[in-house]
């Protein structure tokens, strides 16, 4: 059930028996080689639409920027910087908190997400803290990796052992191949060299690693591979959505 | 040409010949008894692709969340603040800059975001203003509003004559069928009632116009009507743009 | 009546019989080879208190300063950017709200002024449309251009024809002449050049009009001029403002 | 010489012989029972206009709003809260540092401005501090109360002996008695009572000071008076100006 | 080294030989029963200091306080909100970038902190990731947490075996009895419960963990375990700091 | 009593009977040829703590970075823009308010965060001012020098005459040798030249005051003078905290 596809009165319907929404979250950003610049917002959307049909979440609008300063070497990369971020998202939470919603579960697609979306969990939060009257709505927020949990991470060396790696995955490249099977790129390259360090900014990053990949061969990726990726994925968010929904 | 379906090398080769982009944004709010709460962006996404296909040029990711807070009254609306706004779109603007963009056309789905967007807009150039040396990336911005233009005002009136209304237009709700016909809702509403003065916050919107319409029909819609503007506004949103990226 | 020549004892007596208020709003900026940089601020201050004088409204006052920055390239124009703008206007209005304001008309000198001054009018409201405990004062803010208006107008295409132009206009100029005769400027210009384009940051509007004027010949003003323009943007503020203090 | 009543050519030539300016800033916020609103911005604005008058210094807009967040419990008392002054002080010098002025003397009307308006200069400086490159302009800024100096502070003693007080002065009353001889209001008052200790925020200072008098007994002034203040205001600022526009 | 006992050309000297700094970044906020409000800032400022005792580094001015909205509940503690953080840490770091310092490795003991420091890591390189021109200082910015670590866990499970827990943990209560024998608190305390699920707020925090502690049994902690751990902090962050200082 | 060593039941405990603290500020700088680049920070928490000691009055974590824009052309020195010292006071302040402290008393080491922590109490203080509901916390802020006072001021002229000077004073330098007599540092420097006029930013300070001393003779400082000054300002400082926790 996306939120887009709805008419105000069945949200109102929604929120009578229901307080919880899905917020997909990905980025804009380059992804080596033959990855979509979408990538990541492309599959957090498709995964959070998978539990949404599950399930019978309502599921909101994808931010498709996410924090990718780090790729800002690489054309067609796009940031939102953290404090930015951290405003975007307490105008989304506060909007629909509103409404009543109270828990919100962000199916994640970036890693570069993480720290600053936690951080704006952590702003929203503190207008509740600082407030001694407690009539701040309190809010509950979870944030939940698609490309996390046990059966993604059998799938993942089932199918490229080591050679997964932490950006450009062949994982995710295969997911957006079974998604977009109109837009699957071939291109040759060479086989990726081991990272050295953590990377810093734009220029850093694209010194230490000069196609884009970071430890990845997406060569391995294939559009099987990305349904059964898929299907794992909307198992295993549904299983956790289940339990936040839940949750005492 | 989406942004999100290319690689980066896809996009460096774009700039080798052209610097100019579209990003479309629409808004998540309440479109009466039978809009999709997604309208405003489903419209401009759709334009803005329709755009791409027709003229080659690169079209980014939706800006599916704008200034809605008037609608904050109804179920489901999701507003950006407009400071929140201008952070956001000068993220998006000068990350996209430091790639060697240099011109912007906002394909815009909403009423409510021309104001905050032209003020980002100006908040975009006053970086270039205040600065004496001239080193800051010099930069064009354009807002198009995807209903405006003879061709769709033409087809609005011999639609629905006086009843095309300023909100939940019949124009916009056709659009939408037109693009999702599995998401048509069929709502009995009641004639809508004369607008008596303007609104100003959510409160006063619900107050003015209980169902969230303004000054619209939307039961007029039909999917025929949204394919014959689809294409209207994709005729004539290809003109501004070729205009555009020719401007001296 | 203006708020800077009462007492507060007086601003509360005022506060017994009406809660509106009038905010002039300007900018300071070129206004080309004859005009006064600060046109804006003087035409609008002058009107809004002859507004004040002909309707008993309170005028606050003046915003001297707007968002110019598509006019810093010409010495001893200044620039708020938008989110300063909003920023001030927000202290402005919740100043005024605390002691029981609830309408505030701006009068409004300056184009430029429009797009952030909506934006500001939004982020007022969504403080209250984001709260659901509906605590925070309900506001009703409007704008009204001195320079719109049938009469003005009229007066306009009776004295300029199609001269009148969009920024350093003939009747501004004219205003400001008859508020300042003494410092009416005698400076030779050529004929104005059509408008190409629309301008977006400083340095493009300067290499678009080099003596700042656009499309205007304010050569043509007088004094007389100014004087039956000034009565006319009286006479249609009052009127709007009696409007939209009786607004329902 | 008003910025305001200058055109950009006359601005041009000013800084080709100079690069200082007057920047007057008051407040609009209650003077107790017989003190206009305005009177911090009206004395501000009277004597920078005075010392342009009599040195050939070109004075910008006053800032007719500062911070007052300790007269709002007073009705027609409005504030900037500190962060949005620093902001809007940044952009006005800003702006006209980018037409190469360089030196600001700020001429003050009234206390509360003080810290907020010092830490906007630090604001302003540590930009260039913060820049290792140097590239940031190099500007000077200073604050002048006009009510400070010696010749004053005799007028001062010599009117009002200990009588004067530290808000809703005699002597400024006295000065804007002076300069709006119409707008003299008659009002009874008790004779103050002594403070006892420093106000903190606004319902604070009305309970400490309930009709808006600090120390002061401002039924003792006369236009009189107020001619003599403003000409040593204005003697005594003309003379801080020469020095800071001379200094090394 | 301690930054503050040094004098600047003391700092100036350094710099000849190296472009790196320890900041220590803490916490100030409840931990359970017997350990102290400033538990992590303590732990973290001792082991900075001991890591630059050992390896000559020079260490910078403790961050007493850190991110803490979700201790609120509890009398004492203190937090900055997440965009507080961000341009703490950005002035911090720039102040020093300024001098010529490069890389900054913060010692942390607060897991609070994790989130919003890379969270304001971000924000920095974003500085340099937006700028196209590549005349920002490129800075090298790393956490480390005093309790991470091989040594460190060993000692944990062998002091603590599972009852270390995550919050007011016996590890770091011990650390500050051993540097502060004179504030060992004794206080009984009934056995942890377990930790029902993750926290969101200062009210959930409370309800979840009634006396502060998570998951941890803290009065098995003693001075001599302190002084094991914090030799073994210092031990392994030396050892985080050699490699980072040596990072090509 | 410092809140850093104490559990939050013992803060529960001294708020039963008391709701103020003291909060010392100091600067991380330069501070010429022999003083510590901590000194102001130094000084601020040593004798907050010794009125600690001497009244029971609840010691915050001290402020160890100020507002030191000025001072950053000297290697070391660390400022935080007056805007980000606001948020941080804020958050500061605003945390120990949400437990019942409502008296804040601000011991200070350094002029430069005097205006900027004046403007933090109104920016606080706004909040209460522009809430008409007065459902905010109604706040007491002070800022004490530590090193204002007559007797200070008698044993800086007994023991330094008129070379005392304003920055890097031998009064402090005096007072942190005795305080860290491990640190004193034995630098030859010429006597100090007078000072021109007052320093805007950091390359103008070091211009006019070249090793970092501003009219002072640092040289002259000695730990015995530090004890005398230390003991004079905690008394002074104690006090003023009496007069303060007991005002009405």
């Amino acid at each position: 059930m996306q939120l887009s596809l709805c008419t105000w009165a069945e949200v109102e319907a929604y929120l009578a028996r229901a307080d919880a929404i899905i917020v997909p979250i990905g980025s804009t950003e380059q992804h080596g080689p033959n990855g979509l610049i979408g990538t990541d917002a492309i599959c957090a959307e498709a995964v959070a639409r998978g539990v949404g049909a599950e399930t019978g979440a309502l599921v909101g609008p994808v931010m498709s920027i996410g924090m990718a300063q780090h790729h800002l070497a690489f054309p067609g990369s796009i940031t939102l910087r953290p404090s930015t971020l951290i405003a975007f998202v307490s105008d989304y939470v506060f909007s629909l908190a509103r409404h009543g919603f109270r828990r919100f579960m962000f199916i994640n697609g970036h890693g570069g997400n993480i720290a600053p979306l936690s951080a704006a969990f952590s702003e929203l939060y503190a207008t509740a803290s600082l407030d001694p009257s407690g009539s701040v709505p309190r809010l509950r927020c979870t944030l939940r990796n698609w490309f996390d949990g046990p059966e993604i991470g059998r799938l993942s060396r089932q199918f490229y052992g080591d050679k997964d790696g932490s950006h450009a995955t062949a994982s995710e490249v295969a997911l957006t191949q079974f998604l977009h099977p109109d837009a699957i790129k071939r291109v040759e390259m060479p086989a990726v060299t081991p990272t050295r360090r953590r990377f810093t900014d734009a220029l850093d990053l694209r010194a230490l690693h000069p196609d884009g990949r970071i430890g990845s061969e997406p060569s391995l990726a294939t559009p099987e591979h990305g349904k059964a990726l898929y299907e794992a994925a909307v198992r295993e968010c549904s299983t956790a959505w289940r339990s936040f929904v839940q949750e005492a």
